[in-house]
């Protein structure tokens, strides 16, 4: 059905370009409007997340599109956190027991213009660019755009609007001023910002540490991350707090004070970064929010997906995933060949929205377990163990970090309730002395498995969620 | 210090007037600027929220001006639920084990008259109504007002403004469209909203039904609520879902529909309300919503206070005992004789923010618990033995609902942190079989301590919040 509707995109970043595609590949007549500039002929790399973590979740939706193979192409592996210590050494923490789970490294320009050319193969799919939508009429289906080239506005009408405009959606906040319905809202800031730096490539191609992982410099209250391009250089990402602490954003004000912090902190990466203070100084410090929201539709009319829906915090490495994700949802609930597009909506955001809002709390349980608990001897022991149930019963255990993100077939919800009971049972196992590193491992797996089920099961019958 | 600055105070509902009156007494110059009339003049009952359940934390405010004396004269106690069931029997089910624990029904407008009146007598303190705060300039510390009577507007400056404008804050929504700091907030409406109805008096001062209790007519997904008024009428409220169930408020939009759903869900209520058509027909239905939001303050220059900072559904009847609360805690922090405002304000939203939270969020537990599981037997059984309990060992034993409700020493955070705990404890010994309501009783109190403590334990090794 509905395969000669019009279809508008408001937005074609990662989310709305994939969307694009999908929809162009199904038929519809898809018309997208974007705010910036072409990325495939214009450099508009805004100092901004860069790169990004690409994961099973994600992959997942370049297959149904059919373009893992040519995305394998734009990634790097990182098999694990490579740990940089205060003194300058380092060391590899594996993300999985199993060889064959890692995350990726890639661009996101790369991709996004991959994504976008793959869209405008499609005589049904058209892209604007310089489009900036300035609110949408959801009650008559119609969005106003500001064109950027002649400095006019227009309106378009479509037979439903989506909006995959990101965290600071238009449509969203044309939800949140047009009170015409009840909608629940939040925008929650962390304390911290982040800000990007760079560590250039040694030569052409040539990478100044190693490659294929995520290198992490974790400071307790805060931490620098660097992950790997192409040409051989490494995006720097510099989590601090805004105004707390011996050193923060606030204070770092001068350059004296910025390399004092990184000699004192991290002195082998300002080693690795002669052009610190240049990005430091050109580079914005920007906030790091979650946003929830709902209805993500207003009945047949709007829909909002990707980060307008559910922007979330950068600690699970799963913003482009979980917004990859819910294309392959919206695709799965096309499938069902329901009557209408209310309809198709509601049934999308009933099944989706628990998976979204899950991705974005533990994204948060991340944050905290980063900066408060990674030092605690007990977090390290269980990272540990479970490293080597991993490696040990590869089919029968899975960590939270395993659920999540490597466990595209389980819904980010069930990998929350599944994972927080397993972290539960594992601390207090090995906290009250029940579990030892030097027992036989199959009792330690029985054990564990035995104590998730009774926390599980404890939870349910006083109806915790 | 600071006796003589200037505060001005947005809103002159029930924590405006609280507040303006203690700081009246602590010889500050107070300006109050309310946007409705002069409710001891005019009858500006809008059909919503006539009487509320005043409690212990309350109560303790109205101590700390001197008046839980004239207060208690407006007060009727209601000493438990009188379910009223589908057959139209009745049952009285006890707030508390303890004879002197109870919560009062009082009226909205007489305890606002009260708190204005008794402000008024302080030369230092000016209410100013029909007097709408349209903006707040948090950065220069003064607020845009529109008179009502004028209809001109004027601009206000003071050393504090203080918003404690209700749920619609318009200090608030300067804070959120103001865009020059980081800004928590959410809205959150439940799928339910509620209105109002009312039972009349049978004579002079004479209730229809039992007087001393709040009755409640549980159904499921839906309810109704009756509160005693001194005259002898009942507020009723009927809480029911916009748009879900065989019964909502969008469907309920004839008088055929509305009479055939009360004679077939309450039928004695029905009994009681030969006005239910007219009440039903001009009374709003109203949204439930949480508001939670953070900074509550800018700088030492503006702060919110009761409601606008964090609106609550009526569930757990905590709203204005949480607001009045906000004032003994804002007067505790006075007392520490802090440097400056910023000092004051950032003390008390540290303090404070953690209880906020948490009685919001229990609040909307109740919402399920009231919804989902009054009629589950193993939630039942739990109550028979927690009154029981409460019974025998009342210097020991504290339900939930105690803990939240009577004990006004404890805050919301730390009550619901153990009351959780225990609730899950009893639940699962239950379950479990591991209590036996005809056990001795000092064992099952013994148990039922061991096994809280534990679930603390538990959750604070994997630092679990």
């Amino acid at each position: 059905m509905r395969d000669k509707q019009n279809i508008l995109i408001i937005g074609a970043g990662l989310c709305g370009s994939l969307l694009a595609l999908r929809l162009g590949q199904r038929g519809f007549n898809v018309s997208v409007y974007e705010k910036r500039p072409d990325l495939r002929k214009v450099n508009i790399n805004a100092g901004r997340s860069i790169n990004l973590a690409l994961s099973n979740r994600g992959i997942k939706a370049m297959k149904l599109v059919g373009l893992d193979s040519k995305v394998k192409q734009l990634c790097i592996p990182m098999n694990g956190r490579m740990i940089h210590d205060e003194k300058g050494n380092t060391f590899l923490s594996s993300y999985s027991g199993r060889d064959y789970e890692y995350i990726n490294s890639i661009s996101r320009a790369d991709l996004n213009a991959l994504l976008l050319t793959e869209a405008e193969k499609h005589e049904n799919v058209v892209i604007h660019f310089n489009k900036k939508c300035e609110s949408v009429n959801f009650e008559k289906t119609t969005a106003l755009f500001k064109d950027y080239e002649t400095n006019t506005q227009f309106i378009e009408d479509a037979d439903v609007i989506i909006g995959t405009d990101g965290a600071g959606s238009a449509l969203r906040k044309s939800y949140y001023l047009g009170k015409k319905f009840l909608f629940s809202f939040s925008q929650d800031y962390l304390t911290h910002g982040y800000k990007e730096l760079c560590i250039l490539p040694k030569g052409k191609n040539d990478f100044k540490i190693f490659k294929n992982a995520l290198h992490i410099w974790p400071r307790g209250s805060f931490m620098l991350i660097a992950l790997p391009n192409l040409d051989g250089s490494f995006t720097v990402t510099l989590f601090l707090s805004y105004n707390e602490g011996v050193y923060n954003f606030n204070g770092l004000n001068t350059d004296e004070k910025v390399l004092e912090f990184f000699k004192k902190e991290f002195p082998d990466a300002l080693a690795l970064m002669p052009n610190l203070l240049e990005d430091f100084n050109n580079n914005p410090t920007a906030p790091l929010g979650t946003v929830k929201c709902s209805p993500w539709h207003y009945k047949g009319n709007t829909l909002l997906m990707g980060d307008a829906a559910h922007a979330i915090v950068p600690f699970y490495g799963q913003g482009m995933n979980a917004s990859f994700e819910d294309v392959v949802e919206f695709d799965n609930v096309l499938d069902k060949n329901l009557n209408n597009w209310k309809a198709i909506f509601e049934t999308y955001e009933k099944s989706r929205k628990k998976d979204t809002d899950a991705i974005a709390d533990l994204a948060i349980d991340n944050f905290y377990e980063m900066r408060d608990h990674v030092a605690n001897p007990i977090f390290q022991e269980k990272r540990k163990l479970e490293m080597t149930l991993e490696k040990a019963f590869p089919n029968e255990y899975a960590s939270k970090y395993a659920l999540v993100t490597f466990n595209e077939n389980l819904g980010y919800y069930e990998a929350m309730l599944k994972g927080r009971a397993q972290d539960k049972a594992i601390l207090n196992l090995l906290s009250e002395g029940e579990i030892n590193v030097n027992d036989d491992l199959r009792s330690i797996l029985n054990k564990i498995t035995k104590e998730t089920q009774k926390i599980l099961e404890e939870d349910n019958v006083a109806k915790l969620k």
